[in-house]
């Protein structure tokens, strides 16, 4: 069960409304490394696990946080608009060319469909969708893909910050940089605790029988671009991060197949082109003999 | 550039058709974590990044090797598909209810759209789309991004690997499981690498002024849950990963702060519901007043 | 059947060209709320309905104008266009700020993609889409649903009503504001008579069981946030709308249950996180056993 | 602020798992009218209202029950879940065809992708996205939005109850359905307290200036098809629900108005097809001149 | 303006319920190539045509008559799903395969959302939308899309004949086969009919100025793959269609570039992963310089 | 496979950086007709057909050297996006109003998402969908979708040619231009050689049985709007493209068909709107029967 208390984690207000940069903050709110993604991501995380206990105990904990994040960015942009222009271009523009920018750069639909309010939507105006969140079962898969929506959340944050000078509004984000900063080292280290108590390994998933991988290009970079640099890289020789093996290099693929022949030419019934040219009439005929046979 | 040969890395032929697992085959092609994405995600890393050298090329090198991991298993999907169900599914069921299982679990538009053909979707039918992919400049985030896409993938096939039992299927996917174990080591290892060249670090994005960060609640866990095992995890104790820093453990937030007011009105033009009860007539004069002046 | 007679219901032509004005119209032509989704909502519930009659009459009738709606605003919106920035955005602009926020703010697409013509999305864009419509065959619920949709739609209009000052433009938008009064009444009067004629009545579905519901808790408020204002509500206390009982107030919830325990620990060939730590070898022995029994 | 509670509202566990049945249960909880929708609109509301005091509250105190249904419901398919099939569909199907009407109508995500987990995604797959909200800070009209969703809601609970003999199961929707009784019998209490108090009135928005919409035909049913009962309605006679006006009937529109005239030509820089048959070449060197003068 | 005849264009009633063929149905309905695709599309290029007469006609004709095309199948649908599985699985599926493929590959929102009624969506429950159509305002580039939109329709209504054997919903097919026939040929005609009359040419757009095209590379096959057989094609030597030009082979690409370099190292408050190793300390300074300066 | 050389197919750098033009050349990298759809597009062709040879080759050879015009057009806009505007706006603005035009015009995901990079979106900034492609298995239908892709892709390419001074993008433009010159005209040289060699022919699919079809509609131009011109065009008399038929003109539908009966009630535990009035407490009764027999 979830609790609403009608206090924020911390201040939420802007020295001042500003249209373009509510549409800019939709990002951090709606889009795809989003407030509402984290939190939605560490809920299904949380309910969907086989893992009772710690790792659980931090998903619930840290996703609630997470609300009361969406919470706090969707009442500052609701605040950001309340100067959403509702009257003419024209009248608002005057002679000043900052409100012009302004203007031309706002999301048209916080004032006509939100009546200057916050939408689940990024700074394009794409709605938020269910296919931003990750989340498998495998707990060491996920706290990595939570570790990179952290990075991407905080790397974001960073920079809206610095396209506003509002205080209100780089207070509110310095909060949020904070917590991004406890967030994306809390993931690294329940990563790698879910690997130290023997949970998962690399690489994930770790018990798949590796009898049954063709081991022999486990661990071969194998190049199809032409630069020949990647050859230096820790990828490219000395052992492998799972522990179980040892880089090497192939200036390209070491296995080759040739293409399957096409095989059949097709039920007849789907139309496809097939290699039998100037033989439709005979083709019709098969058809109505598969679909009236007698 | 890229340039096409007509072989595939590796064999790519079903011991049979099966148009259910054909369907099931097409997550690991159009999903969120398919080749697709993989593939069109490492190409925009590389044509968008600012590093030339090493880490440029290992982009460009394992991208190109993912759009002909798209290609082998798009064409594995059309020779499972060789014979779709294009007749009546009375005909078809006959008296074998495995038959029925897979007439009832194939994806309807194989057949339909694509006369027994793969398509750019998953296996529930939705499209893949431009939103799956991350690029964001920032090659820490974007690599830990890359190790959590492989990770998922290897997952996701390692799961349908249990699905058939057909040997040419399974070849190939021991082939796909061991390319993804080299994949998530390699991302890992260049993680690493640029953290130890100094290009990048934790957190990210590391040289954001900390000045300007709210440090006091950069490494605290604070539980919104009521769950009490979370206090015993490495994230809430000891040295942090970034180095910066020491964990500490909340039950419950450090900071809190008053729901701003709700201001001003809003714009009567965007016709909110405001705290003037039954005052609609004058509201209606200052609209038209505001509207049509004078 | 629908026949097209090649007048309109109502004036649409504008005083003057004006594309950022025409990417805000877009809103009420292929927005969520636009007039693409009434006509079509309208017709999908006609041609489902299972009651013949003068409430699918209703429906016929009305939805066949709603597509007349769509033909006025894409006029009216290619008409906006007549002088769409085709040329460089630097001899457009000049030196007067009101043209600076109009190219700023135009749809891109209507002269990239359209040729200066109107598009079935909304003004961010975003693509008309099946989900916007509801036809559940229940037409209580669904003549709600079609109330909704009409105020949401008026609010609109009179939203951008205020937003231009061309008078050919006004002038429709007058003419589409009292069509929307209209329907917005006619809905609820459907739903009122169909109450009264005993289709259906509240709660929906009302001829759900009541036996088979939780009738304890299907009355009250239970408060999961911590104002305590809403307990002086109409919906706090005394009878309900329905007819069928009396509202009741509980600050939090009156029923609670215990998480489910997390149960067995799912199918190994899944791969998901579970509470065996250090037993990656042992596991790995089972999935082979059943994977390959024997 | 949110806070967890490791309890939930009510039992959520079925007696036994069910894959094809937890994906019907996907539709109420990431379809349009899921818990995810309701719990977001509640939200969205709360934070963009301009009206504190009862109503915000009410927002408050039932989006946070809303965000606990998510919760229940998650769960539930997670335990429905608990046999999701992971191996080959012959070994699954036997010799019994329930279990491949079962196997054929899974969710193919539930397994691949989420480690037999609950998804943000509708029973056939779509994940739920921002678009279905509504939240248009005019709160009468939200309201009926609101009541809509709880109706939609309902309904579909009520169908799918029947679509299980789960005890486990019907019990956790007897529970939703009283829930969904109380919420349609709140909202439409709700709407009716905002009118009566004035905030707000029909037709909305009831403070457009009257005079600015073209009043004639603001109560005139215009009948576009040829049935003739609907004539009979409460919506072609008599007075009007929002108490301003008497309807009337027209049997077909009671306005008409010329196509306009297309206009110029369009910007050459287009090429938009233009009566201009045979001038191709005069037309390219307009094209030229425009382009580069001089 | 629209009207609407409360009678079909031809039969639309199925010998006998089918709730699998109803959900392949739904391809035709509401799919990329289905009958609103065609009818959307026809629509928005007749009303953004600037080509008065008989093509604007054509396109208003057309495009009415597939409205009442999407109304035939929308009803044939509903009427499909009079038995709808509403019950449990396990009652309905008993002993017959047949109906357990049926169950199993439903549409489960046809019951759940629709009440056993037609949707705006595809065979895989993928919603309608906007992107679906083409309206450029080009008609010679438009018709080629239009004959495109009805060949492909075409062939999926052929497809799904062969997988009923119901001889009402084969009538109607039929007859839409029939119809599709027709427009096609009037497609292809009509595009004829544009160029012999002036409107336009190939290549599309014919105005472009050519000496603003790069002609060296206008008329080459260049071969980015290893097969050599493409050289044997019409595409590789003789006239062009267009009627400018001979076409002639290249086997790769006859112009190369040098990857640009990468030029600046990107705004540091970007953030992005720059060349500059160990010099995090630095950057860190300067970017406070640019964000306070002084 | 696929195989990449770190050199460009053309010179892809302009003369000076500009963000609203990188926000418009997005559409023709990930529009509809954007080159990640034509290279998509011509892969699932190829790697789908059932066509060995020179058809298949031309779809490889083309499809690669999309491939390569994707990574052409997304290394333009990283560099387009040099200066992209991370700081705020009103120092950018100044006072020159087409900064004010260019800031009001980015797309704000260029800076905020990708770091000043080029992103799998349209100039709307909707992502990419696997939805925008065509891949049949009919090549005359989908060579006529190729023709169509061409030639919008081409429109598009002229369109924003005229939108920009810049000679380094223009130049680019001027390569793209010719080379869509080429497709354009290949793709219909290669439907003309597929109708010649007897492989498929008009109308698609040539080989349904026509028998089958209700041929005394395939040539009938039926008038469903009130224009009269449409008479006049060559799709109105005259032997038809496919040279199987006399075009006929109709000013209206030949046939007509009743609405079919509503037909039975539908199942009462759907809940829908059934023509039993006052009837609640009956229906009630027999759910129950329904439900719980016995």
């Amino acid at each position: 069960m979830f609790f609403h208390k009608q206090e924020l984690q911390y201040n939420a207000s802007p020295a001042a409304p500003d249209v373009f940069f509510a549409r800019k903050m939709q990002e951090i709110l709606g889009g795809q490394y989003g407030e509402i993604t984290v939190a939605m991501q560490y809920g299904f995380q949380a309910w969907n696990t086989k893992l009772p206990g710690k790792y659980r105990d931090l998903l619930y904990g840290i996703g609630a946080e997470e609300f009361g994040h969406v919470e706090m960015i969707a009442i500052m942009i609701a605040q950001l608009l309340e100067k959403a222009p509702a009257g003419t271009v024209e009248a608002a523009v005057k002679s000043d060319p900052v409100v012009a920018a302004v203007i031309g750069g706002e999301d048209t639909q916080h004032a006509i469909v939100a009546g200057a309010g916050a939408r689940p939507v990024d700074s394009n105006g794409n709605p938020w969708q269910g296919s931003y969140i990750t989340a498998s079962g495998n707990l060491l898969a996920d706290f990595t893909s939570n570790a990179n929506a952290e990075m991407q959340g905080r790397l974001q944050v960073a920079r809206i910050y610095h396209m506003t000078e509002d205080k209100g509004v780089r207070d509110m984000l310095s909060f949020l940089l904070a917590r991004d900063t406890m967030h994306q080292n809390q993931w690294i280290a329940a990563a790698q605790e879910l690997r130290e108590e023997g949970y998962e390994d690399l690489p994930v998933p770790s018990n798949f029988p590796l009898s049954d991988e063709h081991r022999d290009v486990s661990y071969t970079y194998m190049n199809f671009s032409d630069g020949k640099e990647a050859a230096a890289g820790r990828w490219a020789s000395g052992p492998t991060p799972d522990g179980k093996g040892e880089f090497s290099y192939s200036d390209g693929p070491t296995t080759t197949a040739p293409m399957p022949p096409v095989g059949n030419h097709g039920d007849p019934r789907l139309y496809g082109t097939t290699p039998e040219p100037n033989l439709l009439d005979k083709t019709m005929g098969k058809i109505k003999d598969v679909v009236q046979p007698g």
